[in-house]
């Protein structure tokens, strides 16, 4: 059993404080990682917060997890000590179903178990990655490449994989015009990755801000959502808009900015209901749909992807302290574009 | 110039009269079609009830149309006199925007030119199928093959290609699960042409009524969604679910049935707004669509793989005299499954 200093929140409203957790002995299977960096994900906040439902405190949040094997089970294979490693937002599923046999366990019907305010196959609460180490079972577990560091590594496995997953399962490619709604932790990776694929890209951002950033960083064009003039004028323009805004937005609007067969993908999602008007699917045969992380093989394949086309996020790096500073400018919208958390600061 | 005999509407509670409507002269692609049938669907109740927006009254419905061609226009090429043939939803479209290349008229960038209620090229309003005689562009008709009787063929120019073309996009086949809502005209197609296609076919019909109806037309299984448990039982069972419910139904009840990357079809839609739970997309990278009837080149198709599989719907004859009685019969869904009018008796 390994105890690791981490930092907890102990209610929805509470400031973080340091803890020490354990983790568990290694099982067969597991890999003990040092963890290095963690990024900080809005869903953190809403966790932390209480707002995705009942949470057991204290809660240990953070699902961007990047760092250096320390140790491992008898029967590891896939890693050795030494090598450079990340853990996403699942640890665990039943990898028996057919979505896991698919290699989509984030589908996994009995649910994957998530790196924290999860209940592992243990019957343990799980804890993620504000901390300095963590145990995870070998399948789930992803190696960074050589090339890419590890504070910048960290944010990949959320942010990076919840905007590759459905570029690459809705065909982003040479001859498609993608919008990318949101240019935070999300967009800006959702716009570098879109254009390594040779995508058109368009950002739709509330205001002109980030302007610059989101061309520097792959976009063709950029529209302040505040104008309602960019409603009128790419009216029917795309063939795919991934939609990284968990606020309500008005879906109409944005459902008539696609093209005949245009997707508009969720990658997150409002408490509360969303309306539409079904003739704006139906008038050009457009879809809703919504997307959840990745698989773990399309992890590995995205991280893989970002080394190649040399695809970081913007971060800046922040010690334990800095925390609940870093929720509020989240919050705000105050942040270029992910904070990581240096973890020799527990 | 041909002066027909119809039966129009004068406002939405107005009883249908008979009434005499103009016929243009022939253009050089026109072909004029002496109409022997005409469904009764229930788009021309919603818009003889002015409840999709203004109408310009007086009004003739009807848009599932088989006749015979009794005249061509001097540069016609595709039909000769005496030919059957049918005509659906839509008589025109620009036929240069990049909707109508691909051979997707009806959604045509410009607005297809609707059978009835429509604006012509010439400046006239259209008017539909409830009629003895129509002229119609070349491109827009039909070819009724030999081994479908006309009134059968009716109501395959609405009801069979708007569920048709949903089932050939999303690939309806064998080793898919599908399932049908409603069981009214939309829905007994659906069900004969995905069975042909190959697929395993679910009826989720309001009550058990007409169960035996849907066996023998070819679904496999058939439940009430009356029933709580239905929608229990059949959670994340459904490749592809089509909806032909126009009424408000409870989205996410339905979009909780499909399994991983299932999608929902819309192939009507509700005047008022649909409001649904985006973590039931975002959970199993589900979709929900819309599909509106299908291109000229795409009807022809269902045309013939309906002769081909000997599908037809199952129909009830009736007098121009019975219109008024057969919308209230429409809307009290007490028709099996679809009123044809016999223009003879106009």
């Amino acid at each position: 059993m390994v105890m690791a200093k981490a930092r907890a929140v102990d209610g929805p409203d509470k400031p973080f404080r340091a803890a020490e957790i354990k983790r568990r002995d290694l099982d067969l299977h597991d890999v003990l990682i040092e963890i290095k960096y963690a990024g900080i994900c809005h869903s953190d906040i809403h966790t932390a917060h209480g707002e995705w439902g009942q949470v057991n405190y204290p809660l240990v949040p953070g699902h961007e997890i990047a760092g250096i094997v320390t140790d491992v089970g008898a029967k590891v294979t896939k890693y050795k000590i030494g090598d450079r490693v990340g853990v996403g937002c699942m640890v665990d599923s039943c990898g028996e179903c057919e979505n896991c046999l698919k290699g989509e366990e984030q589908y996994c019907l009995k649910g994957n178990i998530q790196t924290y305010a999860g209940v592992d196959k243990y019957g343990e609460p799980t804890q993620g990655g504000y901390s300095t180490h963590i145990v995870v079972q070998e399948n789930f577990v992803l190696k960074i490449p050589d090339n890419i560091e590890l504070d910048e590594a960290a944010p990949l496995l959320c942010a990076g994989i919840t905007t590759y997953s459905p570029l690459n399962h809705w065909k982003a490619g040479p001859g498609e015009k993608v919008a990318v709604v949101g240019m935070g932790g999300l967009g800006h990776m959702a716009v570098q990755i879109a254009h390594a694929m040779g995508a058109e890209v368009t950002v739709l951002s509330q205001t002109l801000k980030k302007k610059e950033d989101g061309l520097q960083l792959g976009a063709d064009h950029y529209y302040a959502t505040s104008n309602p003039e960019t409603f009128e004028k790419l009216n029917g323009s795309f063939d795919l808009i991934i939609n990284t805004v968990s606020a309500k937005i008005n879906l109409d609007a944005y459902l008539r900015l696609l093209t005949l067969d245009g997707t508009l993908v969720n990658v997150g999602a409002p408490a509360e209901p969303l309306a539409l008007n079904v003739f704006n699917l139906i008038g050009h045969r457009r879809s809703f749909a919504g997307s959840m992380i990745g698989g773990i093989r399309e992890t590995q394949e995205m991280l893989d992807f970002c080394a190649e086309h040399k695809i970081v996020p913007k971060i800046e790096v922040i010690s334990a302290e800095q925390i609940d500073e870093a929720y509020k400018r989240v919050l705000a919208s105050d942040v270029k574009y992910r904070f990581v958390i240096d973890t020799s600061t527990m």
